[in-house]
Formats: C-alpha cells, sequence, structure tokens
C-alpha cells in the first residue's frame, strides 16, 4: 500500500467514442509503472461520446505533475480525447456568495473545516452584510457588494476583480439571490454551482417553495447545477427530495427545503471539487 | 374492543372554520353513545377553511345508515359543512382503464384480491387488446374499445354506457394513453384518479421519460392526480420519486419507473377508497 | 386570525382509553372560549392507552397560565389522565453534551440561532477541549470535564450541579461519547436525547459504522431515542438510512453517517421542544 | 452500433490485488478486436483483492463461447484470478420456493412475463396449495411439497430431485417459511436467494414485523441475501426501508412491507441474473 500522502493523479477523458480507449489509457499507465486505483466509464450511445474517470498511482520514481502533462498530451495527439489531469494534492480556491440566509454558507464552511472538501475556501461575496460577523469569525473576507439595477454592471466588475484577486477556481452560489449577467458569465474563466430550491425544471424561477405550495405537490425538492446564461437551465448536478403534506405552509417548506439545499448543494461541491463531473450536451456524467 | 366486523362509519367534512366545530362533532357522535376511533383535521390558513375526517363506531343499537344520513344533515344544517359519510361496509366498484402495459393493471388486481383495497373490481376497459387474456384470467369483464379521432366522441359515449351498467364509483385510469374529452369529463358522475409518470409539474404531456432523459435530471418521479379538464393539471393525491443517473438510458426510466408508478397509484386508490381524501381548491387534504 | 403572538397552549394527555374523550377535551376548552388549532390523537389497541396532543388559542380575556393548571387538573381528577399544559412562550433551556466531533454540536446550534428550535441554549459540557473555542464564539458557556473511570463519579456530581445551574430542562448528547452512569440517570429531572449512529436495533453499542461495514449492509442509519438505564435500548424517537455500497469504507461511512446524524437529532430535539411526544412501554408516540 | 442481438460477454473476476490488471484484461479484449461496453472494478483495501465486471462484445469473426473460455483460462492461468463468463444469451432457470403468500411470488413471475430478467422460470416449489392455481394459470409446473419435521429430510431429496430436473441455476425464496437444512444447502449446486423482511442485522429469525413494532422502530425494512447455512446471515445483496409510525399496527407493517420485500427481491435477483454479483466473505460486490 502506498503512503496516503503519495500524490495520485485523476484525469477526466472525453471524446469520440472508438474501440480499445479502455485498453490504451490503462496501458498508457501500466506503462510508467503506475497504479490505476480507480477507473469509471460511460459511453453516451446516442452521441457517441466516450467519458472516462481513471485515478492512478504514478511510480514514485516519476514526477506527477510531467505524467499529468504528458498523458494530457497523449490523449489529446493519440485518442483525439479533450482531458483535465488534477493531482490530489491540488486545492481549488472556493468563492461563496451570498445573501442573508446563512444555512448553506455555515454548511459549507464547516464542511471544508471539516477537511470533507478538497478545496480551500477563498472568500465571501455578499449583498447583503448579515453574513459579514460570521464570516469574519471564519476568518475569511468578506465583501459587501449591494447591487441595484444601475449599479449592476459596475457591481459585478467589482466582483469579478475580487474573484481574480483571490484566486477562485470555483464560485459557489449558497442561496445568492441574484441573478448572474451574461456578461459577468462571459467574463468569469471558472465554473460556477447553484443551489436552486426545487426539483427543477419544475418550479424555475423566483419564489419556488410558493410555487410549490400553491400547485399542492406532495414533494419539494433541491437541484444543484452548473450556472449558465439561461436561467435555472445549466447541467444538473445533484438532486434530492422531501415528502410534505397538506399540513405544510410555506414556513414548513422552507425549514424542510433549507436541510435539502444544504445536502445537495455539498455533494455537488465535493464531486466537483473531486473531479467527477463531466458536461456534455448540457447534462452531467457523474462518476460517484 | 367491538367486533372487527361492526360497521363503522367515516365522515369527511369540510367548510368554512369557526370556533367550536372540533367539539361539535365530536360531542354529536359522544351524544349518541358513539365511539371516536380516529379524528384527523386541518385548517387551511390562507382560506379559512376547515377539513375533517371522523371515524366512529355508532353504538349497537343505532342504525349506521340512519346515523350517516343524520350527521350530514346535521354538518349541513348547523354547522355550514358539507360532509360525505360513509360506512365500512361500503365497497365502491372500480373500473380499470389500461392500453398495452400491464404493471399498474395486473398490480391493482393483485392488491384488489389481497384484500389490500376497500373496493371491487368492475370491469376492464381498454384501447389494446393486449391484456384481454389477463382480464379473462382474473374473471374480469373486458371492453375493448378502441380509439381514433373519428370514433372518439362515440367510443366514449359507448365507455360511459359500459360504467354504468358496471356501477363503477371510481375510473382508475392504469397507464390509459388516451386523454379523456371534457365531454367525458362532464357526463361521468365519479371521480377519476391518473397516474402520470413524472413528478408533476414538470415533464407534463407526452412522453415524460424522454423529456427527463433529455433534460439530464438525476430523479425521476410518478404522480398520482384526480383528473380534471385541464391535462395533467388536477389535484395531486401522491408522489414519488427514485434516483437516476447518467448510466440510465430511456428504457432503463420506463422499468424503474414502473416500480413508482405502481405504488404511487395503488396507494392512490387505496386512500381514495378509505375515504381519505378532500380536494379544495385544486389541491388534496390526505388523511392517511 | 389571532396575532401570531398571542399564547397558544399545548397539551400531551395520556391514560385509559374510554369513550367520550374527544369530546370532553374539545367541550372543555370550548367552553372557555377557547380555539382548538390542532388535535391529534391515538389510541394504542394492545395496552388501550389513548393519546391526545391538543394545541389551543385561548380566549384574550383567559390567563394562559391558569387555563393551563385548570386543564391538567381537570384531565386528571375528571378524566384519568395524566396531562402536560405548556405555553408556546415557554422556551426551556437545553444543555449540549459532547466530545470531539463537532457536526452534531454545530448543527444543532446554528438551528437555534436560525431560530429553528423552541428553546435556548443553555451550556456545552464536553469531555474533551476541542469545540470550546467554537462554543465561545457562539457565546456558550463551556465546560471542559474530563472523565477517566476512577473519576467519572466524581464528574457526573459536578456536571449535574452545572446542569442545575444553569436550568436545563433537557439535555442532548450530540456525539457525546461516554456512557451516562445509572446514577447520573437517576439524579436527572429532565429527559436526555442521543444520537445513535445505527438504524437500532442493529448495531448497538461501539463503533456501529465498523459493525455495518463489516457485515456488509447496503443501508446504514442514525436514531435518535431517550437514554434509559440499558444503552441503546430506549424509546426510538426518530430514525433515517442512507443507502450505501461495497465502495463505501469505514470513513466514507461515517462522513456519510454525519449528514444522517445532524438531521436525526435536529428532528428529534425539534419534536421534543414542541411538546410533540408521549413515551409509553418504550416506544414514542410522535404527534408530528 | 451493433445489432442489439449480437452476443456480448461479461466477466466477473476475483483475486489476488496487483498493478496492471485493468490494463492486461482491457488488452486481451483489445488484441482479439472486442469492444469494451462497461467495466468497472473495485479493490478491497482490507483484505486486498481484486474484483471486475466486463462486458463486451466480442469482433463478429470470434465465436463467442470459444472466447469465453479463453478468457476463463487466460485470467486463471496468466492473473491468478477466478472468473466466470457468461453470454447474453444465457438464460439461467429459475425455481420459485413459495409458501401461502403470493406478494412475491406474483411480482416476481410477471417481471420475468414483461422480460424485465435474464433468466427462464423453471417451477414452482411450495408447502402450502394456496398458490397452485396461480402457477398453473402462468403456465408453471407447481410441486406441492408439505413438509413436517418427520418428513422434512424426505421432502428436501424430493425437492432436490425436482431442481435438477428442472435445470434450475437459481432458486428463489419468494416468502418461503422453510428453513432449508444444511444437507439441502450442502447438496444443491446452485445459488439461493431469500427475501427476510427485515433490515438485517436487525430482527433476524421469526417474525420480524412483531418484533420491529414490539420495539417501536420509525423504519421497516427488507433484505434480500444468498442463503448460507447460518440462518439470515448469508451475503446482503439489497436493503430498502420504509418510514411507518406509532399509527402503524402490525398488519399495517405487513402490507407496507410487502412492498418493500417485492422490490428489494425483484432488485437481488435481476443483478444476480445480469452477473452483477461478487461474493467475498460474506459480503457482496453488486457492480450495478
Amino acid at each position: 500500500m502506498p503512503a496516503s500522502d503519495a500524490i495520485r493523479l485523476t484525469a477526466l477523458l472525453s471524446g469520440p467514442d472508438r474501440p480499445g480507449l479502455v485498453a490504451r489509457t490503462a496501458n498508457w499507465i501500466f506503462e510508467r509503472d503506475g497504479n490505476i486505483l480507480h477507473a469509471d466509464q460511460h459511453c453516451d450511445d446516442d452521441a457517441n461520446i466516450f467519458f472516462q474517470r481513471i485515478e492512478w498511482l504514478p511510480a514514485a520514481k516519476n514526477d506527477p505533475a510531467r505524467e499529468a502533462a504528458e498523458f494530457q498530451t497523449y490523449a489529446a495527439k493519440k485518442l483525439g480525447m479533450s482531458a483535465l489531469v488534477v493531482p490530489s494534492s491540488a486545492r481549488p480556491r472556493v468563492a461563496i456568495f451570498a445573501s442573508k440566509a446563512g444555512h448553506c454558507f455555515h454548511d459549507l464552511i464547516l464542511r471544508f473545516r471539516a477537511s470533507e472538501m478538497r478545496g480551500e475556501l477563498a472568500c465571501v461575496i455578499a449583498n447583503h452584510e448579515d453574513l459579514a460577523d460570521s464570516a469574519k469569525t471564519y476568518g475569511l473576507p468578506f465583501f459587501f457588494t449591494p447591487i441595484t439595477p444601475k449599479t449592476k454592471s459596475a457591481v459585478e466588475k467589482q466582483q469579478l476583480k475580487i474573484l481574480r484577486e483571490h484566486g477562485a477556481g470555483l464560485a459557489v452560489l449558497a442561496r445568492y439571490m441574484q441573478i448572474l449577467s451574461p456578461a459577468f458569465l462571459a467574463a468569469r474563466d471558472f465554473p460556477i454551482i447553484n443551489i436552486h430550491h426545487s426539483f427543477l425544471p419544475a418550479f424555475a424561477g423566483a419564489k419556488p417553495y410558493h410555487q410549490a405550495h400553491a400547485r399542492g405537490v406532495k414533494l419539494i425538492g433541491a437541484t444543484a447545477h452548473y450556472v449558465t446564461p439561461v436561467l435555472d437551465e445549466g447541467p444538473i448536478i445533484a438532486q434530492d427530495v422531501s415528502h410534505v403534506s397538506h399540513r405544510n405552509n410555506v414556513d414548513d417548506l422552507h425549514r424542510r427545503g433549507r436541510d435539502l439545499e444544504k445536502v445537495v448543494l455539498a455533494q455537488a461541491v465535493r464531486w466537483h471539487l473531486e473531479n467527477r463531473i463531466l458536461v456534455h450536451s448540457n447534462k452531467t456524467v457523474v462518476f460517484d
């Protein structure tokens, strides 16, 4: 058994399917005396796209960074696949966007502190000041960026600047009640994960618990998804639901929904940071 | 303890809320030496409507049918409530509508035969002949009523005639792939329960599993609801979901969905037959 | 509709079943111009015990404290029932016992701060110092009470003293890794809720996730229960499970179990504080 | 895309872990122009055992039966692994054991008839005659083998003879209320799957729903497992649970449990027939 702190590499590949892909990637690693720890693949039969996640332990004699780069080149040049290879030592910096509600905010931060997440918290950006003290207690930089229709464009530029300065590799909208503009989305160079408090595509848009109560559904849900320019239409990463009844008013739905939102958002962020998610034609392949 | 075959009465009440309703109905029963076995109530705070389900054992000296009628009159005249009072000996006759798929059809019938349902099967109406032999094996009258756009109106009249002749008190659409016309719905004098293979309001309409696969959701669902003239918009009775992943193709969703559909539809039918459901402003109150 | 800050009363009754109980309690309230908001009852047919929870709004002219006392007397004297009547303004003081693990500790405290719980945090008692700083940040008195077999008896006396001084009306063992002695349990005058990390009665005792992994179960669970002198055998309040597979090692079970433990413990504490739980012959009746 | 009726091969391998196993099996297939459709592996880190399931499409020019045999030899001789290779055309013959209860019996048979199962029903063996007519309706040979303590040994020999004559490759105990003797288990040469109506290891043995009700649990469960000589201690294949409350009496638990039992047993049987299960040290690895 390797020392648990030896660096492992995880590759996420995708591209046109053709025979021999499993054998070729396994061989490439085997020839360099690497030891495959996990390998999982999927073929989208409709689109004929092959997806793979391989996690391996490079030989002690090899430089992991160099092996990662070489694998990436091999995948592109010889297999026609795009590949993202990440060492287990990587710790992407994660920015949290919040508004007033603190449940996802506290839950995420406590999970980072409990070492459940393979990343580091970078900063908190919020359009309200309610969570400023808590962020301070957690030792996190807090940026209060109030937004009005008039200031939105300027504020978003300021937010992008903060994110760049803090080296954000992922942004998480932890019940951030603002819609990011297409300009913001075009300018950022990192993925963004949002939690929507319904089982999308049901109840997209504003006030989903009110919508759910009005329709009289017997389940409420939560959906974590990557943000795209089309509101609530990005690739879905994780979803879960909870049973409700006629006894539950809108406040009850909010309270019970908070538990769903926390767990679903945390799962999506964890999967992303562990390099388990590939996106294709607005859908996700999650190698959990 | 009463003999288990003594007739019990179940009342479903609803009407404008006002103080004293719980005391008054309980008193009315107590004064006649009845024994309340279950009592459950709910108040819709938005609409200020009171709902109640009371199940009681009338005194042995009293005639249950007469007590039921008197309670109904009392509720209407003195409390301003509409009440439906049903004896535990009632066995509504249930008609099943089917097409080709047999899973809900078999499941429902086997539950009636296993005495899970407080009702009696009346007949099967289908627009395909696939289940004719099975119906015969179960000893159920089977009516093959193929439908084309041209014959729809005439066929629906024939169906209504069959339902009347078989004394249907409830119709269950067990994956019946036809839309009942407004004329049919206006003419029938019994409720109709449908199973839709999605978590409504998501994926209403045709081919919900295809829609779900295309959207890349991580949950599929099933919804049992009363049929109203607006397609897939009737009051929801029961819903459940099952987790799926990128590995599941549309066929998998169908297979896994069948298990959901069977259980959700059976639960809705059982609740209905046990007089547990009240409908108000397109929502259900289910006293389970 | 009453002002939402008007004091409501909640009664929990239990005693030998006999006809007329529902009518009598409802009448008693109605005669004093009270308005019943919720009423739920249950009869244990084996033991012939009647259980009821009634929540009502006393008339504005009446003194809630006096009405509560009078109801209690009425139930005891006239109905032969024991009754606990609690005003909605009551805020029992809750003590948290912890060891090293912080997940239930943080989760509970954040729920109190988010006003999800009808109670007030009194203090934290722990046999390790790991959570001392966090408790301080939350503004909670923290008592470090390390325990060895030799000191156990003395330390427990000290703990009882702390609990008395802080007016504890409930103690919650938030993954407290010590067994409370029969002497401690006999001396305390408040209920204690524990979270056990398995679906009891499976895997009682130490290291349940290790036991679960060794047995190869496909579900892990969590159980919240009242503490009695028999370890892990107290009345069960709430349980839930999560699916696991051969891929999950013991660490994974711990991580996934933490989410279960948090939610199940919080639900049990919330139900207790809302006066929803009656205990009878080592089982609970939960009026949720 | 291959014609969907082309024969695929599925190999289940297990043995001591060592570097290069993934590459070697993939290569072996690739060198014969096979196309890997799915590959999933797992390493038990405690025991250092490697498990793999590979499903591939052999080249059209190759004989699948011969390729299967060669792969098995390769795995054993060159990799030191035991391998079971099964063509997708295989249809093991399945015998059902039943007593009086029909829910799992009907459910399983209807799933075979709906082509959900990759096997063929061989016969029904029962110690009661209740299901004889239904078996006849389904066109299945029904063997009534009543058992008393005195006749048990002789009857089991008769049952083994029936199973041999009907070519049983799997036996399913569909709520068969008899314990198979060690002699029977030693004599049979096929696996046996049982459904136990509790979440094992809780409530092993007789009357689990009575045990569950007596303990006051808030969840009931069902467990499908391979049968071994130690009662209810065989390797667990699948488990699920359902929430219950104080309102549910033992009859309710039975009714609600039936839905669990059907789904859990069917899932286990389907996984087994699709060659997805490996057993190791009394646990299962399920490649679902």
